[in-house]
Order: C-alpha cells, then sequence, then structure tokens
C-alpha cells in the first residue's frame, strides 16, 4: 500500500519524479468557495525556487503552476483540485552516468531494492523536486485555515553551528527580508559565509528550521493517535533529510521538573507556554512552536566509495548541480506542509462542530 | 474526524477512559494462522504494570487481558482481534475534586473545550492507562514481525541529566535487569536515587528512551508520506509525554557535514549507520534507532494555580497516586508502537512482492 | 487489508464470531454530547432477536448490550464508544460433525481457503450473528441524524411470491405492528403461511426488503465514487444473503424513456420522485427509497451433496436451529446500516459547511 | 471529506470538469515491474470514445491520454501513476443558457446546493466525461490483474426492452463485433433499431449491462463490509445512471427457495453457479457475474419543466450534443470500476498471505 497521500478531510496526493514530464498534486476535499487565482499558488512556488549565490544550486527550475480542475470563476468548486508544474531544465544526461550506482545518502539503494527498478535520473521521486506539490498544495492550505485567522511562519534556526539565540518567534516580514529565511540579518551573513566555506570544500552541511503556528483555535486534534502533535510530526518528518522533530522545549523538556515545565491557568490565560500549544494532543490556543533538525545534504563534490547494482565498489564523485544545505529551500516545505495538517485538523474539528 | 486508529494494514483501534468499565483493542489486518495465546499478551501487559518502590503509583493494575475475538483453537484467524481489560482498583472518589478543575500539563482544559463534555475521573481518555490497549496491540504486532525475525527492542536512556552514554545498542536482558528498563545498572541506581529525590520534592521528572529495531528486511516504508520514519514519529509522537524524536543521529546531524554524515556503501555492506536504517524513508536493512524526549509529568503535589470551568482561580494540590516519571512505564509503550508501525509496513510492503 | 470497518467519519468497526466469547463494536468519531442510554441500544437490538413462531430459530438469544466506553453522565463523550454483547446459549457441540464440512451457500468452503483456517461453530464470523454489532451501531447512528430530523424505516416488500403492492412508504407503527415488519397486515399472514409451508418442506426462502429515508436534507453525497447511493449499496451489499440493490425504480428505469424517468422542478419543489431523492450522487431533499433482493438462507434440513476439507464427498442434513427466510431478522440490520451511512455523510457534509 | 477516491491499496484519485482544462487520474498503490505503454491506456480510453451513428453524441473526443509520472522506460516503477487527457472540443457556449438552470435529472440542483457554486458547462464535475479517469484506471487495473489471469468482460444486456436472451457469458471477441457491445448481433440490430426511434422522439432510454470476471482465485473479498460483492457494487453504483445493481441472480433469488438456490459442492468443484462466484464476501473461484440498471440519460431535446438559481420556473429545450443511451458508452466504464475493484482486493489479498 503506497504512500504518497496525506490528510484525512484535506487530502492531498502528490506525484511526479524529478525528471519525467511533469509534478502535480490533485487535493480532494478542498472547501468550496475560497478565493483561488493560479497567481496564489505561483507566489508560494517562487520562493521554494534556487536563488542566486553560493549556496543554491544552478539549475533553472522556472517551475510554472498550471491549475487543472477544481477552481472556476476565481473560486474553489469542492471538487478534486488538480495543479501540474511541467519539469523544464532537466539535464538527464548528467545521471547517465548513475544509471546503476547507489550514490551514498540518497534512495537510490533502498528504491531499487523495495521497487525492483527506479527512474535514477535526479533521484526520480526521491528528489527533492517532489516538494514543488507540497509547496503547491501548501498555498491552497493557507487559504483554508486563513479562514479563522490562523497564520503558519517557518524560518531558518540554525545551519551547522550558527544558530538563532533569540527566543521570541519572529515577524514574517524579517523572514522574507532573509535570502536564507533566517530573520537575523547578522546572523544570515553568518552562515551565508559558512555555506560560502562549506561549498569550495565540495561538502554540504545540516540545520535547523523553525515553524511557528499562531492564531490556531483551541480543539484542534484528534487523540488518541491523530493527536496535533503526532500528524506534525509525521508530516515533517515526510520531508527529506529531516532527523529530528521537537514540539516547544523538546528535548530540553527531558531534564525539566513538572513544577519547571507545567504552564500555570490563570484566569486571564495561560501563564506560560512551555507546552507549547498543545495538551494531550489538542490545541489549548496559544503559540505551537515546532523544530526540525536536517541532515546534510548527500549529493557532495567530493570522492566517495560505494557500489553499483551488480554490487561492483565504484568512487564516485557527484556531479550535477546541488544545493550546499537543503536550508534556505525546505523552509517554504515546512511552512506547507505545517499548513496542510492544520487545514485538514481544522475541517476534522468542524465535522462534529454542529453537536458540542 | 476522530483518530483512534493507527495503521493501515495491521489497523489498531483502541478505546476506553481511565475509570471507565474497561480498556479494549480491535486489531483488524491481523493475518492468520499465528499462534497466539492469551498469555502472550498478558506478559507483554505485566511489563508496563506499575511496579514497587519510589518511582511509580502505588495504583494496583492487575490488568488482566481477555481475547475476545480473532483467535480459535490458539491461532489467529485472520478476522478481528478484540482484546479487553476490565478496570480495577479505580479510586474515581480521588478525583471528585476535579470535577470542574483544569490540571496544568493535562488536557482538561482541551478535551473540555473540544468535545464541549468530559470524563473526568483519571484523565478519562487521556490518561495513560489508555496505553494499555497499545501493549496489547504491540504484543500482537511483535508476534506477526517475529515471522520475518525482525526484533524491536526499547530502553530508558535518560531519566533528568542522568544519561546512559554507550554508544552501542544493548542486549534485552541487560533491560529486563533493570527495574527502570535501562541496560547500565550503574546508571539505574544513579537514576532511582534520583527519582527518589524528585518524588520528596513532591515533583516530577523528564527523561529519554531509545528503541531499537533489529532485522528489519530493506524495503519497508512508503514515500512519500508514508515513508518510515514518518510514521514512526507519528506513533511515537502519539504517546503522552513526547515532546521529541529522533532518528538517527537526529538533531546532532544539524551540525555535521555531507562528507561526515552519509554512509559509504562497500561490496560487503554499509560502512557505517548514520542513516540509522532508512534512507529516502525505505528501510536499507541496518539497525534504526530512535530516540523520544518525554516531559516531565503533569500531576505533582506541590501547589499550582488554575482555574475551573467556570473560569476561577484555583490553588491545586494534586492527590491520587502518581508516577514521578513517565519512565519506565513508556518503554514497553514506546516498543508497542514501534512494533505496530514496523507490522503495518510489512503488510503494506506484502502487498506488492508478487509483482517484484 | 481487512474490511471490518464502515463509514469514514462515523467509523465502525465490528468483531465477533458467532460462538466466541462476545460480539462489539467500536464506533469512532461518534459526535459528543448525544443522549444516549445503554437502553437505547438494548431496544434496538431487541428488535432483531428471533421471535416466536414458524419463521424464527429457537436459539435464545438475550443479547444484553453493555457500553464499555465514549458515554458518560448519559452523554457521549466523543471518544470512542465500545459496546459489547457476551455470547449465551450458545450450543458450540451442535457443531461437530461441521468442523471439517463445507456446508453449500456458507462461507465454509471460501474462509477456509481465504484464512487457511476458521472457526466452524456457528459459521463464526461470518454468521448472521454478526449483525448483532451492526445494530448496535445504528442506533447510535440514529441518534446522530436525529438532530437534523432525518428518519430511516425498513420494512418487508416481499417473502418469495408474497409481496406488497402499495406504491406509498409506510408508516413506522403498521411496520411494527407486523412480526414479520410488514406493514400490511394481509400480506403479514399470506407471509406467514409461506414461510410455514416452507419450514414443513425443510426449505428455505428468499425476500425484499424496502428501505426509505425520510428528512433527509440537500446535499450529502461525495462525488464521484462515495456517492450517497454508491455508500448506501456498499453497506447493504455488505448484508449476509443480499444478492441485489434497487435505487428508486431500480431494474424497472431501464426500459422507461427520460421523458417518464426526469423529476420536473418546479418553483414549489420536485413534480416527482422518480431520481428517489439522489441527483448525480448527493441527497435533494426527497424521499430516498432503497429495495434489496436476500437469497434464501443456505441452511436448510434437506439432505445437499458436499465435501469436506479432505475433498471427500459427503451427504450433508443440517442440523442445529434456523431461520427459515432471513426476513424479518434482516430488517433492522438495513435499517442501521443505512442510518449508519446517512450519518457519516452527515458529518462528512458538516465538515466544509462553514465555508459554503 | 471529499470522495474522489476509490480502492485501498490500487488506489485510484479522480479529478477534472466536463468543460475544463483537462481530466485526470492519479494511480497510487500500483504495482512495479508492469510492462505498461501509454498505448495501453489509449486503447482502453478508444472503446469509451463516441461512435458513429443515431446512438450517440456528436461531441469529437479525441480523448489523447499522456502519462506524466510513474512509469519508466516501459514498465511501471512502484511510484504514483498520474495519466491526463486535455479536453478539447468543447464548446462551453453551448451551456450558456444553463448558467443559471437545473437541468431536470442532472446534477445541477445538488451541486448548487452542496457546494454553493458550481461548474456549469457541461455537468462540471458531475458529466460523464468524468469516465476517462476511470477508464484509464481501469485499463491499468487489468494490466495488474493478468498477472493472474483473470479476465472482465462486460456487454450490453438489454436497451429498453431489448433484452439478450442467452444465459451463458460471452465472448470477447461477439462482444467487440457489436458496434453496441452486445454480443448477439441479430439484438444489436434491434437495439440500434430502438435507439434511432428513441433519437427521433427527441428522448432518451436506458438499459442495462453485465458484467462478468473469469479466472477469479479463491478468497478475495474482506468481510464483513469490504465483501467482494459490497465493493462492486459500491463502485459500480458509482457511476452515473445506475440505479441498480445484481449479483448472481439477483431479485430472482428473492423468490426462490434455499433447495433451489444452494450450490452444491461436488469432489470436482460446484455443481452450479447460483453464488454467482461469491460466498459470504469471498471469491470462491467460479465466475462472478454482475448486472447494472441504467436509467435513461437526462438530457433530452423535449421540452422540461424546471427552475433556475432563482426559482423562477424555466421551459427547457436542452442543445448540445448528447447520447441517447448510456449503453454503448458505459459498457468500457463498467469493465474499468469492475477491474479496478479486483485489482484492489487482489493486493489486499496478498498483502497477508505469506502467514497463510
Amino acid at each position: 500500500m503506497a504512500g504518497n497521500s496525506i490528510g484525512q478531510l484535506f487530502k492531498v496526493t502528490t506525484w511526479g519524479e524529478s525528471h519525467g514530464e511533469a509534478l502535480g498534486v490533485v487535493i480532494d476535499g478542498c472547501p468550496s468557495n475560497i478565493d483561488l487565482d493560479v497567481a496564489d499558488l505561483q507566489l508560494a512556488l517562487n520562493a521554494r525556487k534556487p536563488g542566486q549565490g553560493a549556496h543554491t544550486t544552478t539549475r533553472q527550475e522556472t517551475d510554472t503552476v498550471e491549475i487543472l480542475s477544481g477552481v472556476f470563476a476565481g473560486k474553489t468548486t469542492g471538487t478534486p483540485l488538480a495543479a501540474i508544474v511541467r519539469n523544464q531544465d532537466a539535464r538527464s544526461n548528467d545521471y547517465d552516468q548513475l544509471r546503476e550506482v547507489f550514490r551514498p545518502g540518497h534512495g537510490d539503494y533502498t528504491y531499487q531494492h523495495k521497487y525492483g527498478r527506479r527512474d535514477h535520473r535526479g533521484g526520480g521521486r526521491a528528489s527533492g523536486r517532489e516538494t514543488v506539490a507540497r509547496v503547491i498544495a501548501g498555498a491552497v492550505a493557507h487559504k483554508v485555515i486563513a479562514r479563522v485567522a490562523i497564520e503558519v511562519l517557518a524560518y531558518t534556526k540554525a545551519i551547522g553551528n550558527v544558530a538563532l539565540t533569540s527566543v521570541n518567534s519572529p515577524q514574517r516580514s524579517d523572514v522574507l527580508a532573509s535570502v536564507l529565511f533566517c530573520p537575523d540579518p547578522i546572523k544570515t551573513k553568518e552562515m551565508l559565509a559558512l555555506l560560502t566555506e562549506v561549498k569550495a570544500a565540495q561538502d554540504s552541511i545540516g540545520g535547523i528550521v523553525e515553524i511557528v503556528v499562531r492564531g490556531c483555535p483551541i480543539g484542534l486534534g484528534e487523540p488518541v493517535f491523530d493527536k496535533l502533535e503526532a500528524d506534525l510530526a509525521k508530516a515533517l518528518m515526510s520531508i527529506g533529510s529531516v532527523k529530528g522533530i521537537e514540539v516547544g522545549l523538546g528535548f530540553a523538556s527531558a531534564t525539566l521538573r513538572g513544577s519547571q515545565h507545567n504552564d500555570a491557568i490563570l484566569p486571564t490565560g495561560f501563564a506560560s507556554n512551555n507546552a507549547s500549544g498543545i495538551l494531550a494532543g489538542i490545541s489549548n490556543g496559544e503559540e505551537i512552536i515546532l523544530r526540525i533538525a536536517c541532515k546534510p545534504l548527500p549529493s557532495i563534490g567530493m570522492e566517495q566509495r560505494t557500489i553499483n547494482a551488480h554490487g561492483e565498489e565504484i568512487i564516485l564523485k557527484v556531479g550535477g548541480r546541488h544545493d550546499v544545505c537543503v536550508i534556505p529551500r525546505i523552509v517554504p516545505v515546512c511552512e506547507a506542509m505545517v499548513s496542510i495538517v492544520i487545514a485538514d485538523h481544522l475541517l476534522r474539528q468542524e465535522a462534529t462542530a454542529a453537536w458540542r
């Protein structure tokens, strides 16, 4: 049973390979009567485009999105929303030498064994290109949750050891002002310097992204398995490169005492927010804060030892055009995935609202 | 849309409240012809029973499991397996003072707002009691994955600042030798001392659990959303108290370079296991290592500020009989949840195996 | 992937074998705050109990239902509702001779081959006993749809060639006045006479049930696959013995012309109801009328040729205590299944109502 | 919760409106390593194209299918298979007069009320055009079930009162020899004559399609809700125009006795096939025979009374280019839907096969 859908009521199905004809998404369950223009989706897609500079691939992905169904006269119709992006500038030949090679840290080895075959070009389905579809869906989800004024904001928390230290969650304008989606301009510079150094070394590096959800109403989340943080964790962990998830204090909470961690409740509201907006799997109306850890990207220019499909030893130097760090490009993807989960849970919550 | 089921092919549905009549589980999709005795389930349940000593509740949960369907003449029949545990020694009166009080750090506040009402006794559905059903399901899952010799082992990695330092994953016998499921006897003593201190302070404390999956065949995991680590993250994050998840190096990978993190592939196999047994969402045959961070339990004896259902300020001292730390009792629950996910993905993988 | 759940938002999972310990149901997704007493469920169960007389089994099924979770202080809590019925008066020995015999027309043969083993006692999971769980779920569904005043009424349309001729759908009181749930007292007598004759011949006979849904709001049904009539057809076809389904005019519509079948729409409403309350898979506010055809029950006293598990020829005379016709006992089951589907679609419709 | 997906393991999601940009399908769960060429899909699509002659629309649907993902180097990859058909020759202006009119017998009224808006052009999502996506998916399903030599064959059983009388299920060559997919050449002529007459009367007419499944292995079907006949009934009832479903003897079984209906089992196999290949929801290895009743198409040239969105009375004469009968064009759609269900259940059965 394949797993290319996420969401129960706001159900997102993605398809497409890195160097196939196109990538796309079908959203089944998007409410009707939402103002939606193709420009809304294009704007979101543009945010995940490779930028200019040391930190990013030189692949030119124009990524023009087309809506094929589900929108009529500027509004959603309640029928499945289908959107596609044709692949362009896909230099498949770059990948010819990789036809039978298993690149370290990539899905080549596991895809080959799981499916008995694979589209080797640019990672095929396992490519970061796949997130094009996620970002489109996220843009639609954003429209859904806007009805109740929920905002999802993702930003760069750290690249390597260069980390944001501010404790307060930032504003969107500060995030967008940085080419790395890092709200601190000083840290942005340090991060860019680090990326330049890493690139020169033909290496890659990891990082941390933080996502904040503001304005989430009380009541989202469906215990005991589809708790809000559980579905958020799954959605974020499904993004390539992610190796860790924290909600609120995360691993730091393991060393705390209950008297430190519990949030007192006052007649005026919660006195603190260590719970990070979720209690027992259900949103409590406070800000939700999530963090993900990203491993360094596996495509590096340095020589690596590996094998081919015949089990023969290979010394590999990965060509192609690759990002040095999954940040900043993963940032809009995180925002998209969290928006999708929140939209889904908003609809799930609505289903029985009339009885409450 | 409620969320009390997990798994797609090995589908587990749990029900029951802490002080209701019973707790139970239905497993739909368990293969037929598996040897299964009620004693198998009872053994697993016993492992999550409160023990003796400073670290644990004095509630006596005898937790006798009964199989009501799906097993005939000692073997599973392929029909739904239903099992229940009647609640006993449930001193509901202990909770009378809490009828209208929202305990800090608990689900009282969010359950009340989400559902418009709640069973206030002992946390109702949000209680740790609910994990009784998970552990039963895990014991059945264990039988399923045993066919291909997969082993899942969970153990205590840290309580507060007392942390296991060994890098190798331990043996089951070492884990079972410790009342805290910590494979290191020295650390177990230190942890017990810490728990005694915390209990004396009428406080609680957090900790870290590590789970290792051995013998997992290549190919489990269903990209791009139901990646193996994504479903594992969801399953673990759905356990109460869990605030963080790491796969392999987790947050430590964020500061590494690709040349450090990538696992070279040799004709003899992977040279290292930084990927922690999963590449691009699919198991690669190596050991899978996961860690979860648990917040301190919210039930503490100290005075806390909160409000009641009428918004009035309350000074609360939680009575009842509570654990000082969710460890060790969460350890068998982690083992259960991971087993359930692995069993589910094993069946998912089987569905199309004949075509490969 | 097993199939013991039905419904997406009002999700019903049933379990249990005819002569196992118990039968039960878990409903996940029942809205909170619905008045529900165990007596509501018991009343529904009583309607499917074997009656007295020629037409029915002499097995005494007291069928006492117990609610184990999901209801607190007389109202649903929004958590999973679990209910069970212990099996009693289960003379398993009656079935000893059948341990290895495949009864014609029963699931013995297919269950054995599908699962490699089976609980042979009384049909196990394939027994009509399983509908106990459906009826309980239907009684809860009835409470859900009552919020918008939807009524579901099932009644006997025909037994063998004795058929109801009235074109108007009847009232509940007329249905309940008949031991066969047939609203026409004259036809009831004829049907009873037919059943007596069939029983004397040690045979069984088929029949037809009609189900009407009144007060259904406009908008239920989710094209293009989960159309209202599609989900109704599945739910009804999942009941043992059902071999045909009609919506509205059903097979009679195949010989009509569009000018005869189309329902004109007037400012005052639909001029006729050939569509039977559903247009393009979505309810239109009119009465929905369904019919199911039931085959004759396969358990008959006459000698039959069959084989055993070793492929050896057997002359079988089925003992045990059996109904002569699946009617009237299937009637409350039909009502239950339709109620479940309507409740599910009502919740599905609610999920996006706020955006419309 | 929308309903544009069908199948659990062979999951088919369709999208697209009659006069939108395109129609398409995503299949998630198609096994890898299946030979698949775009020509396979095109061939299936061609069978549902409007033909020439009295009985069919003059709309020229070239319907060129394009595979966008999931196939690489002539074989399926196990990743989602996406295919689209661009809409052409869509004279949307034909529908301008219908922008606010609710056509009798169509989904205009219910779509408008359910979603608050609709794409009025050509029925939008409710159009028969939507079956383009079903037929593509059916062609892929056909490839899946071919591994175990299952064949699905649909054919015309009746148009109006002109009905096939042969009791044996026909061969594919006989079916394909008829422009109406009716295996009897004499009846084909009579049916064509009837269609000509109906067309002259500016009317439409209903009919019956029969579908036979040959070579189905024992064991497909997942009781108690996802019984094979239940999922088949749902799949067929989800096709526009279908108002009735029969399995095997269907409504005729309601007047039979058990001694007539039961199929004796001999050491050499079943002595008859009244069960129509399914016992207790599970295939028994015999031929499965299904029949569906189709209502007359609602688009007729005669004047009809209806209302517009403002509730004002309208006298409507439907223009556009319409079929006189949903037969023969529904025949390949029936074949597709049954193939999809069988493929899905084949995979579901495989998932636990290793344990049996």
